[in-house]
This record gives C-alpha cells, structure tokens and sequence, in this order.
C-alpha cells in the first residue's frame, strides 16, 4: 500500500508544523509517519469500500490479495500507526492522541458521509463541504496541528494553524472537482469530465443544481440518467456549467479558503520568515486559473 | 455491538489485574473498556472476513446494515478504544500502549493465520496452538498485564501476570474445542460435533491426525469429505477419535495450561489472599471432566 507511492503531503505538513514553530524535527519524524500510515490505512478500506480494482495505476490490495487481507492489513497498518504516534517526547503524547484520534473519528465519519451521498438525490453544497472537510481536510489540519504541538506551540497558535490546513484541504479538494473538467488534458494524462461521467456529486454539479432553474435543472438531469455517450455528455454537461457560470464560482469558492487560510498563516505569533515555507507549499499547489 | 452481549470477561481481568496488586480500580475502568471496546471490533471485522450473519442470536453488523458499515463501524470503535485507553495516569498511558498495541497486531495476525489454516490441509498441532496464543490468548494476558501496570507492578510480575493470561486462554480455547464434542446437550443448548460437521481444524482433529496410522488417517479424510449426513460424520469421527483417546489427551493438554497458569499466579510477589479472586475466576471457568 505504501509503496504505491504518494505526495506524501501530511507527513510533510506534520514537519512544516513543527519547524515553523522551531521545534526539533526530529521528533515529528515518527509521529509524521503515524499520519502517512493512517492516511493509507484509510485508503486501503475505502478501496474495498468503493470496489476500486486500481490506485496510481497499480492494483489495490483487495485486488491483488482479497478482501479479507485488506481488511486486516489495514487493521494492522492502524496499529502501527498508533504504535509510531508514541515515539515522540511523553509529555506531548496525549495532546498527540487527542487530535490524532479525533481526527480518525471524523475520517470514518467522512466516509460513510461519501458513500451515503452515492444512494441521496438531495445532497446540498452545505453537506458537501462538511463531508469533504470531515473525509480530506480535517487530516491537513491535524498534520500541521501535531507538529506545532511537538514544537510547544500555544493553544492559540495550534487552533489557528489547525485551521489553516483545513481551510487548505478545503481548497485542494475543490480544486480537484475543478480540475476534472477543467483541467489540462496534457497536463493530467487523462480525459477530462471523468467526475461527470460517472455522475459523482461534485462541487461543481451540486452548485449548478442550487442554481439552476426548472429547465436546466431538467437538462441536468436528463444528461445523468439517459445513458448518453461519455463525450456528449461531458460536452452537454459542461455547456449547462458555463450557462451558470459554475467554473468562476468554483474559483472563487477555492481563493475564498486560500485567503482564509493565509489569514490563519497571518495570525501565527511567529517571525513572518517562518512562515515562508507553508506559504510557498500552498502557492506551489495552487492552480493557476487565467 | 456491544449490545448483543458477552461475558466481559477482558475487562474484568483489567480490574482484576489492578486489584491483586492492590491499585485503584478506578484508574483501571476506562482501560478495561478499551480493551472490551477492542475486542468487540475485531468480533465485529472477523464476523465480516467469516460472513457470519449471526452472533449470539443476533444479526451481525454487517448482516443487518452492509458490509462497509460494518468495516467503518469496525475502524471506529478501533479509535474509540485508543482514547478509553489513554483515560488513565499520564505516567502508566505509554507501557499501555505499547503492551496494548503489540497485542493488537497479535490478535491480527491470529486471525490472517486462522483465515489461512481453512485452506491448508498440513496444519500441525503447534501451528494451531500458535494460532489460538495470537488469536485468543495474548489479548487475556494484555487485559492482565495493563491492569498490574496501572497498579504499579514491577516489571517482572506484569510479565507473570500476562503469562498467566495467556496460559488461562489457552486453556479455555482447548476447553472450547473440546466441548464442542463431548459437552453436555442440555448444558450448551446445542448439537455436539459442530465442529466435526463443519470440518474445523481444532485441536481435537489435528491431535488426531498427529497420532493417526494410515488406516485412521484414511478414515479421517473419508469422513471430512465424503458429504455424510452430520450425525454419522460426528459418530464416526467420534469413535476414530475414542480410539486414539484424544478426549483425554485434550484434557491433559488443558490441565498442562491451568497448571502453568496456577504457577504464574503463585510466582507473583503478592500476598495470597490477594490472588484469591483470580484464581475463583479460573476455577469458575474451568471444565470438570470426571
């Protein structure tokens, strides 16, 4: 599972926490690991969950092995997790714990949000939000939160660098909806409007619902149940989301939790150089939209 | 869940542990439900990886919701023992976790080899009884061990202690195998011979397969896979099994594992009467044979 490899984000953040508050890194390093571990754990069941045969183009563990052993590997991988959150100083083990495992709570939460959207017709922009912040950026946030908490950051400085990596979660997860569509062909080796085809509840579709009137909100849903061909109704699909004007939307969405996320950077009480390498992180992921 | 019952036997043996070496049981409470949270979790995953609709007369988890409620559920009563399990002494949280976490990755690991054993036809007796330490017993010891380390107990009494757990849960696993077929109907409410019905590799079995000559061996795996009616597969399995006297044999093996218990027990540096209670506990539970 890990060795499928990964941006490896979380771990990173859980370093980038702790140095930007001039702790020893040294002693994230373990407790960073615990999140890239959890991190896959919860992507290891979830491919059982959603029956995902692949991830990064290699075969998912219940494809490779069964069902069962994935079951227990993530178990395991769990454990382990929980097993490298302690190899840290003893006096932060039990703040570690309490975002740690609150943090895992809401994960499961998050996920079983996703899949109870699958079977709902009526899901709105609001409970989109909160599923993706509780399934994806919650995570983001607990990173940065544990480093700053190995660096003895105050309660005030963990709160709002917590808040900053869920604000970023946030930003990244709608740019991946954004993307989808948008997205360069080139860029992203794969055909755009993959989200559409298979009629998942986006950003992106959830907006145009709320927004669209009787005849568009029709059209919409004419072009997800009428088993048109993968291009037309990507084409037809993308001409309503231009009507509606959802892309600018969507942007406007993602720079909304950028800015707040830089306001939160902002209000660290640390030097501004300390702040440099999260904000360059955030910059290097943030797309560029012309 | 944890509705459908048990004998709460683990957390029991965490209070107990405590006890005997006269700790505040108050301390102990939270982890023993950590340890009862976890059980349940890994009944709950086994009950998934087994597709067993029914425990205890009840529908399982999976059965009465779906599969990835179950697998979910699971994960999340996994996080919830972990924050039972730090509800204690600051200074006892890390040797805890650590004989807690170890014990975790056992108990998997039990279950992948008792998952596997299904389809192995070369299962020796030391294997299963491997099988049954990791996946049964060591979660005993555990239960013990956390309650003489909240108590405060040197290091070489929380070793006899889980030594005593362990050796107890071997006995009462030989005790299950054995019952299965020589229990009293009327006492267990159920048909003898479920075991041999279901083709279970249990001690009983493989300690006759260990001391089978050809002609019984053959007879063995005639009566497994010839599709006999239940009644005359048990009989017949039965008399193969009075030939080679492997109820008393099963017996021996039980007593082997009671007095190793007994002998840990008594090694501890308590006074006596503090190990009564303990030592009830096991007598209460073990089987008379006459």
């Amino acid at each position: 599972m890990l060795s499928i490899g990964g941006k490896r984000m979380r771990p990173l953040l859980v370093l980038m926490g702790c140095d930007l508050f001039k702790g020893d890194i040294n002693k994230a390093i373990h407790p960073a690991l615990a999140v890239e571990v959890f991190h896959n754990f919860t992507l290891l069941h979830d491919d059982i969950m959603d029956k995902a045969p692949v991830r990064r183009n290699k075969a998912t563990v219940h494809a490779k092995w069964n069902q069962n052993i994935a079951i227990l590997s993530g178990d395991a991988m769990f454990v382990k997790a929980i097993q490298l959150l302690m190899k840290t100083d003893a006096a932060k083990i039990s703040a570690l714990v309490d975002v740690f495992t609150k943090t895992a709570l809401e994960v499961c939460e998050g996920q079983q949000l996703d899949m109870d959207f699958e079977n709902r017709n009526d899901v709105s922009l609001n409970e989109y939000i909160e599923m993706i912040r509780l399934k994806t950026a919650v995570l983001l946030g607990c990173s940065l939160k544990m480093g700053a908490i190995i660096a003895g950051a105050d309660e005030e400085d963990c709160n709002y660098i917590y808040n900053a990596g869920c604000d970023l979660g946030l930003a990244f997860q709608l740019q991946d909806d954004f993307l989808d569509l948008y997205g360069d062909e080139k860029q992203f080796g794969k055909m755009p409007g993959g989200d559409v085809v298979a009629n998942k509840k986006t950003y992106l579709l959830l907006k145009a619902m709320e927004l669209a009137d009787k005849n568009q909100s029709d059209e919409i849903i004419y072009i997800m149940n009428t088993g048109l061909p993968a291009e037309e109704k990507v084409s037809r699909m993308k001409s309503v989301f231009n009507t509606l004007n959802i892309a600018d939307l969507a942007v406007d969405q993602m720079e909304q939790y950028y800015n707040d996320a830089m306001q939160m950077i902002q209000s660290l009480h640390v030097p501004s150089e300390n702040k440099q390498q999260l904000i360059a992180l955030a910059e290097g992921l943030r797309i560029r939209v012309s």
